[in-house]
């Protein structure tokens, strides 16, 4: 692919900070460097940290790792935790990146910012399924408002809906969307999982038209069946043109803000310069208390945990459909999520979700999210997003039937 | 000020996330929620956090706070870093902050981007004095590449040459710049500090204009001499039109990307609807060791550390002051930094400092940062920053030889 002619016009202007551009030089043996503006180490305050995990491990940052942990690091990675992130992508995805091709982020969210402020011109759009994940369109939203909604089902993204409208943009001569957008595992809002026909369809589709293709996957590992997850659009890629962002944010923590992009080693490059600009790097705290954790523990160790995790999700799932299929009425429509923590629900026609929760959800004390705010064409009314990820069991019947009620009083108002 | 009619177009596109805003609903007592998507607090990898600070004082994060460390948090700030950041702000500048002019950042380097976004289409411009901090640029490049340079000397920023710069703008009818920019402090690199009738006078200029000034303020706290800093220009304004930037990166530790931004309620409330899509908030992990520093030392200890570390500051740049005098020929100039971590070294006319540092720096064994990546006009070439944060005390003496050396190696290339 041609990234460069792909990329949005402000990005002309970012240079390589004339300090990192140096950081060779420093190296030299001997150097007696007054170069790097670094705070000195003696002035940190941390002497230590010490980690106890979930796990019953634990592990202490201290010594040479704490001056490190505390330091400015390098952009792309702190040097600690780039092996742990290329061996567990591999165990992980059977991809192996090279060192070049791997950003860490302050949460997979700054890469979804990162790939608007690279490719989106404001006369560009992106092409994605509606619903999306509503801070995929706060990111995207910094820099255009075009945005070409794709249909979606129980197997995910419509491609043949993708292909169709792609084909009519090309024939129309229209100017093409900078790249297609999925969450492919656990879809939020929609809880669905684009299936490998789908996946393969919609690689063969982006090279058909030479489009790149932005992989969010934050619930790839949040498998509520227990099966292994699909391989991803990345690893079934031969042509270098995913970008894929992970996250810790499910299966660690997600207050410490960690993700990481991989992909074409020309598009990671200019994640770099850019992240230089936003915020140097990504917590070099957060990246070592990872690196810690991913150091104490082996990837079948940190795969059973996570199982365990997804036992309480799926418990929660099942209560939540076990209690709407009791007490929903037959007209609202939903699947089962087999990944991910979200349930889709489509109420009848002319139902206005936002309404409905704003008007009778503080009265009857139930609280799902409108549909609306997953929509980029002002649709989606009629559908609410249910997590059932913090969810108190003894409390979903009882839920489900505020739910039930909630709908009825909406009913009544639209007569 | 009219903040809406300085904003940058694309900040149109920017909405509030549909989630957070049913927060409100969600605190409603008995509320049974399956609203926020947050992942389950039983997921979290973590039991505690155990720190041991320099001081010798420790602290332990867990139970309740280890959770909320993990998890999701608001995006202006952890609750329970917020008031202490009133209280510190409060005491060391004598400003009082409404919650609602606070925002956390992953670094003070990220407000410097928020600046930019926010205000500066491509066409904008920012004025402010040549030098100037190179990731300040890297930040204001990624949208603009208009810079209107103001001299600098010992005093900081020339405000008689600001102020005859916007009248020579305004009275040819041309486009204002949207804020001044300026280091108060310990200027990176020129390590010179804005004395307190041009702070008064800036903001007069400002006033007259109708300007933003963005005060960077990283150095404040490092005082060379041991004096108190002067008033900020956030606390010499009367208008509210001071966006400060402080950071935690000189007095606490920098790898854990710690700062905020201060000022207008309502350009504050932008910085927080630009970072829900930019990374959501920052990690809510560094902001609880903040937080527990900050709990854990009264501010008159925190003040005790500073001046400690401010000690070995001092005396690096003394060694350097007086290495300089002795090694250096006469046609090398430079000042003495009352705080801050830079001395920036003038070379005679003609000098190349980037082809000197390139051509000698790895033969002689000696590194310092040329000029050039500080200038927005492409100048600066017969400068040096040289930075005496974290050199050793025993070689001080033989870099300055070498620096001697290396000017008298370009003195002969240019014969």
């Amino acid at each position: 692919m041609n990234i460069k002619s792909l990329l949005a016009k402000r990005v002309q202007g970012l240079k390589p900070s004339p300090i990192r551009k140096l950081v060779p030089i420093m190296r030299t043996p001997g150097m007696i460097s007054f170069g790097g503006g670094y705070p000195n180490a003696q002035t940190f305050a941390f002497t230590s940290v010490d980690v106890v995990f979930k796990s019953g491990r634990r592990f202490t940052i201290q010594d040479k790792a704490i001056d490190l942990a505390c330091q400015y690091g390098p952009t792309d990675a702190s040097p600690d935790l780039k092996p742990h992130i290329v061996r567990w992508h591999a165990d992980k995805d059977g991809v192996s990146l090279g060192t070049e091709q791997i950003q860490v982020l302050t949460g997979a969210q700054e890469g979804l910012h990162v790939m608007a402020y690279l490719f989106l011109n404001n006369e560009d759009s992106v092409i994605m399924s509606e619903p999306t994940y509503s801070g995929t369109l706060g990111a995207f939203r910094a820099f255009t408002e075009r945005f070409i909604p794709v249909p979606l089902d129980a197997q995910g993204m419509v491609t043949a809906d993708l292909e169709r409208i792609l084909a009519k943009m090309a024939s129309a001569g229209e100017r093409l969307p900078k790249f297609i957008y999925d969450i492919p595992n656990g879809h939020n809002p929609a809880g669905v999982s684009l299936s490998l026909e789908r996946r393969k369809h919609l690689l063969e589709i982006a090279s058909r038209y030479d489009l790149l293709i932005l992989e969010d996957d934050p619930y790839q590992l949040i498998q509520l069946e227990d099966r292994e997850p699909l391989p991803t659009l990345q690893a079934l890629d031969h042509e270098g043109r995913v970008v894929r962002l992970d996250s810790f944010s499910k299966i660690f923590a997600p207050g410490l803000r960690l993700g990481y992009a991989s992909g074409p080693a020309e598009v990671i490059g200019f994640f770099q310069l850019y992240k230089q600009g936003l915020n140097l790097h990504t917590s070099a705290m957060d990246q070592a208390l990872l690196a810690g954790f991913l150091a104490n523990h082996t990837h079948t160790e940190f795969r059973t945990l996570i199982r365990e995790n997804i036992g309480l999700y799926r418990r929660n799932r099942d209560a939540v459909l076990a209690a709407a299929q009791k007490h929903l009425p037959a007209d609202v429509r939903y699947n089962v999520p087999e990944a991910g923590l979200f349930i889709w629900f489509e109420l009848p026609a002319g139902f206005d979700a936002e309404r409905m929760v704003e008007t009778d959800g503080v009265e009857l004390g139930i609280l799902m999210v409108p549909g609306a705010g997953f929509s980029m064409t002002g649709g989606l009314k009629n559908y609410v997003r249910a997590s059932f990820s913090m969810i108190n069991l003894e409390q979903v019947e009882e839920g489900m039937i505020r739910f039930a009620r909630m709908i009825e009083r909406e009913r009544g108002r639209i007569g």
